[in-house]
């Protein structure tokens, strides 16, 4: 059960924002920005971030046989044991903006040894299957894997989240989120597949084609657990669970890119309410996400044609968030200013 | 004379970006700020900013007279004040990404009894003509606030700036800055025209036919400080000569919205070259911002519909030129992380 954000709180920064010495409407999207914090926080203006906490739930893909991605499965560990170290593109953003970064295998092809302990609690299985010959996993695996995502976003709410970012891991996987959208949405493989980390236009139809094969083998799912099991994978299923579990912590999320807004629709429909504690960081060339984002009634606050996934374009946002709380705290009123100017 | 930003530093931070453990392009725009930054500095990976400053330049306008601003010219002086004791929305989002601001007043229609003298040392004039009746002021005068905006460009660069904003205050200052980028480009007053910042459908068009009254009246005017005196403002003026004195010293600037974007065309035809040192902020919501961007091959950073001016849509895009340098400088290369995948 999502409880919905603050209408009095939202109503609030609303007035303050129409208040502060600018013309009205003048921040633009700053201002919705910071009226859905508000909203989120109950609280107007909202508290500064404090506690800016993200999870990436990484993963391998059966379907990458089929020839979806340009790089390797290979890379998936490797880049895990890069989050661990603190190297990769979404470590660097969030060292920058004072975030946490917390990685965690869901379905990693690898037994990550030497890894720390708490990144592999959460396995589920090695990979998943080829989504274009059989399911991802079973139903009951991808209950598990949403049990195990909203676990830890309760966790990351117990550890004092003010603000999560769910991102993503695993070589192939804008092939099963974008046969999830097209199959939620209704729509062809071909309006929803793109060139992923870097497909020429042959590779582009070669991974429609596998997609459409997906959707067709799979059929109609009627619950989020077989759609997730027919078409998905464990730690796309883990981010729906996260995503649901922060809504019903009451933690606003920012989304990042393509696998991240699936995992929005998805939440959305596992635990109706959830999108509204969600906003979107950033635009991915990717075009399912247009789709799905314009499903959720979501906006995305960048649009700086990222498409790395990790949630690095989520994380790059946050200074966006934050801008839109300190404006709702520390700009002066027009009244204070200029009274005259106020009364007209 | 424009020295040009380092063709082999750029150069250097392609090779390095592609290097990284990451798919060739994926992080976007940030990949080609960086390289931007890395030229500027003639530097790869490029420093981090250590001291970002804003110079906003304030000046009143007589055209407000005719009625092309919602809010009354008494804005103009109170507004300074702001700035001075850090109330307003630039002060905020300077705070936030620990950025220096300025307030220069080169033209306001008022004493400001009582302002530091740093503040009033460049002006120009008190207010100036109503461009759709008169010339905005002598082409003297032009050079004048030119030279002075040129000087203050030098003492930021000689303060250690390793990057500039370049803001404006002045109400009714969208309309100078509509009618010079309609003379610099041959545009139709109505397709420069926008709302400012409140105007009703009807005030835009009234606010057009001042605009377009302007254009006639001032004709072609050859140089830059006739273009300046005929439809421009002491203020705007001395915009355009830090814009261009920043480029001769060699710091890359931010350009904020309508205001510095029709600067900016005026300062690379000032001081041809000038534009290869700047980057947009962000896209404003005004319409005469997109023709001088277009122009000028300029892609703004920022989408938030923002259109308050100050510097402030250029301040907050401080946060992402800084994650584009951090990228460059601490992420690991793909050949550290997956020796295979980066020989492939």
């Amino acid at each position: 059960m999502i409880t919905p954000p603050s209408t009095s709180a939202r109503a609030a920064a609303v007035e303050r924002t129409n208040a502060l010495a600018k013309p009205l409407g003048s921040l633009g999207r700053l201002e919705e920005i910071g009226a859905w914090v508000a909203a989120c926080q109950d609280q107007c203006p909202p508290r500064p971030l404090e506690n800016v906490r993200a999870v990436i739930f990484a993963g391998d893909h059966g379907v990458t046989r089929s020839g979806v991605s340009a790089y390797p499965a290979e890379v998936t560990p490797a880049m895990v044991r890069a989050f661990v170290d603190g190297r990769a593109a979404m470590n660097v953003l969030a060292r920058q903006h004072g975030a946490h970064v917390r990685v965690v295998d869901i379905s990693v092809d690898d037994d990550l040894a030497g890894v720390p302990a708490e990144v592999t609690a959460h396995k589920i299985r090695r990979g998943c299957g080829a989504i274009d010959v059989e399911d991802a996993m079973t139903s009951a695996e991808a209950a598990e894997a949403l049990h195990a995502g909203w676990a830890i976003a309760a966790a990351e709410a117990a550890a004092g989240a003010d603000l999560l970012i769910v991102g993503d891991m695993g070589i192939g996987n804008t092939t099963p989120a974008a046969a999830l959208i097209a199959a939620m949405l209704d729509l062809d493989a071909d309006a929803v597949t793109g060139t992923g980390t870097g497909l020429d236009e042959e590779g582009r139809r070669a991974k429609a084609a596998t997609i459409q094969r997906a959707l067709d083998r799979a059929g109609e799912r009627a619950t989020v657990e077989d759609l997730l099991a027919g078409l998905g994978s464990p730690d796309i299923a883990a981010g729906v669970g996260f995503l649901a579990g922060a809504a019903e912590a009451g933690v606003p999320v920012i989304v990042d890119g393509l696998i991240a807004t699936a995992e929005a629709l998805l939440a959305e429909r596992y635990a109706p309410g959830a999108a509204a504690w969600f906003v979107a960081g950033h635009r991915s060339t990717e075009p399912a996400q247009a789709y799905a984002l314009s499903q959720l009634g979501l906006r995305p606050i960048l649009d700086l044609e990222m498409r790395l996934g990790e949630g690095s374009g989520a994380m790059a946002a946050v200074p966006l968030v934050q801008s839109a709380i300190a404006i709702l705290n520390d700009m002066a009123l027009l009244s204070d200013l200029v009274p005259a100017a106020a009364e007209a």
